[in-house]
């Protein structure tokens, strides 16, 4: 019998946690045999005094084993999914997933919905009219074998230790805390059934981290702990000061997805995708380098196959297919505004979290977990850092279901964006690998 | 607003909560507006960060406005109470109380229950027939004005957030930390309507504080926040290494202190008594120095003038005041019997603790909150460190009602008391005073 006040006792005083203290620990959030104020007085303690890499590796595999693990060993060859530690205008996974799944590497990938200036995989896709995300783990390992890919929301079964935890972490105070953010993101992952996990972890102004060495202590650890659960795990650093691509919103940013596939996409956007795909095609064994990958990619949009491995899924998933010929059919917003240069000159600064809060007020986020999205509103067509920009022409198109929002995220959006004379060093997108 | 969230966070971060911040954190203790995970965060928060003695003092502050503040200004004289951080066989207010009220220094005294090895006050009060320690504030104050001393319980109104988050700390590991026991002490204590307090911080086996530096941290914080609080306040360190007096248990405890009224108490527990009640004197300003003080007291013992003080309080509490003079009118338990000594020698060791914890498994105290306990039951006779004993003499009189519990409890008696062949050198009993 583990006794909740001796294991807090132990952490408290700077101790590792054995297995099974930290299973009794997991196990007590999932059946409610511990107290929500013990499970946080743990929490605190863990958040100050830190966990070892064993215990962190514990801690997940226990929040993985609280719930189903989805079984894909009916799937041939190597399961590969990315996740990203969550960014600005990240839409990534829509066109990565078909992408890589066109090369031939089953991409099974369990999505999570937006919070606060952080948008979500789900959300977007709900955005397609149709489109069901609430597959059962057996529809999903089906869908994983017949299509290749299969992007599905997560269910309650899935590493149910984490809703509870993470629901505490989050009123009081512990959320910002390496074993806590492993856990909480590894055990889901892990829990999809994959072979090989490709992360991006995002660091900046519009990023969960808020520098390059928070941002790669964060992968080290997401890296050692994949890897202790056994599978092949990367991570790539990657900036978001600015928005990534042109769009901001769910609709809008399905939109910008399948505008990539079409090879239109913007670059910043295709940057990131490339070099997670390949990445991914590397782990899958589709790929032998990193440029043999990029260049597979390139080859799937260039010949349609990726487009085709997208209308797959939408179709396999109930989506309406033809959104992806004719994006117009996404919903729209009522109101569709320009907003204007002030001045001409080099576009120097678009901060990721202003544009963020602008898209937050239209309508397009949740402040709160319990809102309701606007799958219509957002920005678009918004420039980049680096861009010439004349007196009265276009920063972003705002689009908008209600005038009062309207005006102020104009507002925001205004402040968000800095005009000067000369264009600022570009940074680099791609900071970092940690493999 | 203050958001618990950020309370937390900054006591996370190592920042000093503001005086808003405390009182918000307390309120939401007494009203529920806080969630017990939140309250639990901040405490694990506090026990690993530590507080300032500007943060204890308004905490403190806090939860004695968390209540009821007796109002003791229609009493002249300066009103001294004294508190003890608990011991075994502790009961020194029983005799203190009235030999202080005796020499003209008003006593107001409200005292907790036992818990653990350690006993309570209230409890031994209680093993009196008929005497009531529920009395209202109102009633409370009336007797110290009139009688001089009341000895009463904790009502609710007093200091509701202690209880609520002593209860929360005592299921989270978070007890043992000096602010937080110098809040739940002092709030309840400054709530009486005091002027000074006498602090009795024992350390040892049969106290909380296990070594004299811990015990002298416990009571230079004590000092500063009473002092904060605008009272006058001394500490004394004492020795808790063998029981104090001679008996364990609650009638018996009551015996030993009339026998120190009448002059006939053990050594060590005069000593402390007089140590502590000499202090109570000097801050009462009834005595010019700890010499004439103690010497005061001593009068009051001989002339019989404390002796009449407590059958005064006894009657004013509805107890049986027949029972000071002839304390066989306390519970008497059905089974006495003597521990006798395995050998001759000399005592070397008798561990309060151990002694502790025999009087509980005879039913002298709780092993939790909720249970009841037997006044008559407990050790007596106890021999003391550096005592010659002969083969088959008597090392302790063992007072049961349960043949099962006697058993065990003299196997526990028997192993807490050590007898060898040089008496070891004395350990002083009062150690230091912190003014």
């Amino acid at each position: 019998m583990v006794f909740p006040q001796q294991v807090i006792a132990k952490k408290r005083d700077g101790h590792a946690l054995t297995r099974d203290e930290i299973r009794a620990f997991v196990r007590g959030a999932t059946d409610g045999s511990w107290a929500d104020y013990q499970l946080s007085a743990l929490l605190m303690a863990i958040y100050l005094r830190g966990m070892t890499p064993g215990e962190t590796a514990d801690y997940t595999d226990a929040m993985m084993r609280s719930g189903t693990v989805a079984d894909l060993a009916a799937v041939p060859g190597v399961k590969v999914d990315k996740h990203s530690t969550g960014g600005v205008g990240d839409k990534v996974s829509i066109p990565l997933a078909p992408m890589v799944a066109a090369c031939g590497v089953p991409v099974p990938m369990i999505s999570g919905r937006g919070l606060g200036h952080s948008g979500g995989t789900l959300d977007k896709l709900e955005s397609i009219p149709g489109f069901r995300t609430d597959l059962s783990l057996a529809a999903y390992s089906a869908q994983v074998g017949r299509v290749g890919c299969a992007l599905i929301g997560q269910t309650k079964d899935l590493a149910p230790s984490d809703k509870k935890l993470y629901a505490l972490r989050d009123v009081t105070a512990t959320v910002e805390c390496i074993p806590l953010i492993c856990g909480s993101i590894l055990s889901k992952k892990l829990a999809e059934g994959i072979d090989a996990l490709v992360l991006d972890v995002k660091f900046g102004r519009g990023a969960f981290m808020k520098t390059k060495d928070e941002a790669r202590r964060l992968a080290e650890a997401l890296v050692a702990v994949g890897r202790a659960g056994g599978k092949q795990v990367r991570a790539v650093l990657t900036a978001m000061e600015q928005p990534l691509g042109r769009a901001v919103g769910n609709a809008l940013e399905v939109a910008e997805s399948v505008a990539c596939l079409r090879g239109a996409g913007p670059a910043d956007l295709m940057e990131v995708t490339r070099e997670l795909g390949a990445h991914m095609l590397v782990l899958g064994g589709a790929a032998g380098s990193l440029a043999a990958g990029r260049e597979k990619l390139e080859r799937v949009v260039a010949d349609g196959s990726a487009l085709a491995k997208l209308r797959e899924i939408v179709a396999a998933q109930g989506g309406e297919v033809g959104v992806v010929d004719e994006p117009k059919r996404l919903p729209q917003a009522r109101l569709q505004v320009a907003l204007a240069a002030p001045r001409s000159g080099v576009v120097t600064d678009v901060d990721a979290m202003g544009v963020a809060l602008a898209a937050l007020r239209l309508g397009a986020g949740r402040a709160r977990a319990e809102d309701r999205i606007d799958p219509a509103v957002g920005v678009g067509d918004l420039v980049k850092i680096g861009e010439r920009v004349e007196a009265g022409g276009r920063l972003a198109t705002i689009h908008a279901n209600d005038e009062a929002a309207l005006a102020e995220a104009r507002t925001m959006l205004a402040a968000a964006i800095a005009i000067g004379d000369t264009a600022p060093v570009p940074v680099p997108l791609i900071a970092e690998t940690i493999t």
